[in-house]
């Protein structure tokens, strides 16, 4: 049932090279930005002693006590920077992944006294790990209630409103508007090269990952920016009780890597390089431009549309181009998983996300040689081969 | 009543060396071992460049994916170093912290059809944490239920088995002795330095947590070695959920700090410098002495008793030197916490571990400075200053 299952038995392929080699794009793994971190070289490296962050303490003064400073610092700045998101008078806590801040939000947002547990929804098609993720421990605080647009259900609820949304792409807005809900915005993938930045966001609970927004996943670093001062409490809380805070030494790496994103970008003008920014938009750009070529040439798949709007970071039009493929077939064929499945392409299905399965979410975050690979499969099926 | 509150106000002094300065002791915050890290200098120094662990998979063909082989090497590499647990046909599963992997086994461990909740238990003085951990997601998978002692009802439990305990430092064996128990072995302490080590461990499923054994508590890194494939297999997938994996960059650096320490024992005959056990075992064997002198010159305060017992590591017979002192308040005094916070040392009391208020925990693993203080406020105690 759970979508994230498929995690377990996935890996990048050995010999990405090989006809005959299945080519993985069920999760997101971001190594596309891979490039760009190999050309900033030494910028990014940093050198930890054997001495250092032996303490569980970071900051002793401040109600999320596990966060680096350093971190937190550059959080605020990659905010102004690129203006995606408004940070004064608001409280940062920091994650192990989003994930976990998903969670600390569940638990901030639920009432240990209420007579039922609160319900979770979101629109589909939603973030697929959404369901299992409100009911894994089957807890009596929170309980996924589903499609947000069936809610109907009185009294107090929870809407996960991800935007740009995962899997589709499409920007979000709350779907249930009633006096008794609360908010968590999943907003990883508001950053200019996945869609143009309209204004800072400001909502009450909003979560970044560094995994989507620099590509380094592997580090496991989310921040959540809060307005109100208990809900950031009780998040620090459940962090506290469940993992006795972050990793430091992923915290301070993913300082100096915000910190060379936003050098990157204020130095664009005056020196040569490019802007992490500027990279990365234009791969996305030239892959969905691939993409979407091979796709038109036939009319066995289709993909969602999106129009471009001004985008204050690059000060001109930009398009949407969403780090996943959210890929329909067309006609009779009711079973889009198993058909690409059957060409080594390994996707996930629309039904973890509560829509058709003559959808699939594939991610546009691989290496070159799998979004090649993935490009010439595509381009077979429509032909028949 | 969560006894972990205490983590969100607790900082290190600023002015450990005022008068004036509260000295707070009621967390393990292992900084001890900052000096031995200092003196080894760069031989632990990790250096990561910024295009590194950018997936989220580790080894996609273990059942652990995201367990760096290399960690997982120096893991066992070290227990055979030490002699303290058996891994051979073992799964390895790492986790954020040893927190992650009791919430890991516990879920591993209940059952999401059971009709209710399966009781966890564990004999007092239990880890403070126990309880909140079981309860704070009111989940529908198992439950808190006390005092293993005290412990008589039928079906099935799992026993948390705490050896050395935390809090008095004695060696534990399962309580509740029935058919349908199922036990999780916490071994954070089972290490030279705190206690003589008689065996290689071999339980279904015991924890060790690098906080413990080199001090590194920033890092977040624990380990669980696991008999049950299924049973490792269900732990992985809760932290799959939870947190999508482990930090790398803490688990590369673990396994170069754990590196370090089997290093400087296999060198420790034929080098200079001491092994990284030999110095912490000394430093514990002097705090030990000294604070035995302290509370022996009076009779306010008691300290529990430790037979020395043959430690196959050393070659010789050692003392229990346990990690935390559970000092006890004799004659009139019922509430030993707040004696001690009158006198600006924050311990935390009996209460929390199911045991009465003369006692309280407090931690024998802060800096040197602060454990001097400790042993001048607990001498004043006594002189009634």
């Amino acid at each position: 049932m759970s979508s994230t299952s498929s995690l377990v038995n996935s890996t990048r392929a050995d010999h990405p090279g090989g006809r005959e080699t299945v080519i993985n794009l069920d999760h997101g793994d971001p190594t596309i930005y891979e490039r760009f971190w190999r050309q900033v070289g030494d910028k990014t490296t940093i050198i930890i002693p054997g001495w250092q962050s032996l303490s569980y303490f970071s900051d002793g003064s401040n109600i999320c006590w596990f966060l680096e400073t350093e971190f937190a610092r550059e959080v605020v700045r990659l905010h102004k920077v690129v203006g995606n998101a408004v940070t004064e008078g608001r409280h940062i806590v920091v994650g192990t992944g989003s994930s976990q801040l998903i969670l600390a939000a569940l638990y901030a947002l639920s009432s240990p006294d209420a007579a039922e547990p609160i319900s979770v929804v979101s629109a589909a098609p939603y973030y697929s790990s959404y369901p299992s993720m409100a009911d894994y421990q089957k807890s009596g605080l929170y309980k996924w209630a589903g499609d947000a647009e069936n809610f109907d259900k009185e009294g107090p609820y929870i809407e996960l409103v991800t935007s740009p949304n995962n899997p589709d792409g499409h920007r979000r807005k709350a779907m249930v508007n009633r006096s008794q809900g609360q908010f968590i915005h999943d907003l990883a993938y508001y950053w200019p090269q996945y869609t143009p930045i309209s204004s800072p966001s400001d909502h009450d609970l909003t979560l970044f990952t560094v995994s989507k927004t620099t590509g380094h996943a592997g580090m496991r670093i989310g921040w959540a920016i809060v307005k109100d001062k208990e809900v950031a409490k009780k998040m620090t809380k459940f962090i506290e009780i469940s993992t006795i805070g972050v990793s430091k030494d992923s915290q301070l790496r993913a300082a100096k890597v915000l910190k060379a994103v936003s050098d990157s970008c204020e130095q664009e003008n005056s020196q040569d390089g490019e802007s992490f920014f500027t990279h990365s938009y234009n791969i996305m750009a030239q892959r969905w431009k691939q993409l979407r070529a091979v796709v038109e040439a036939g009319d066995l798949f289709t993909l969602p549309q999106f129009s471009p709007a001004f985008c204050t970071f690059f000060g001109q039009e930009t398009e949407p181009q969403p780090a996943f493929i959210w890929l329909k077939c067309e006609g009779d064929i009711e079973d889009c998983e198993s058909l690409l499945r059957e060409h080594k392409i390994v996707a996930r299905s629309g039904r973890h996300f509560g829509a058709s399965p003559k959808y699939v979410r594939i991610s546009m975050l691989d290496t070159d040689e799998t979004f090649i690979q993935l490009i010439d499969r595509l381009s077979a099926i429509q032909q028949g081969k």
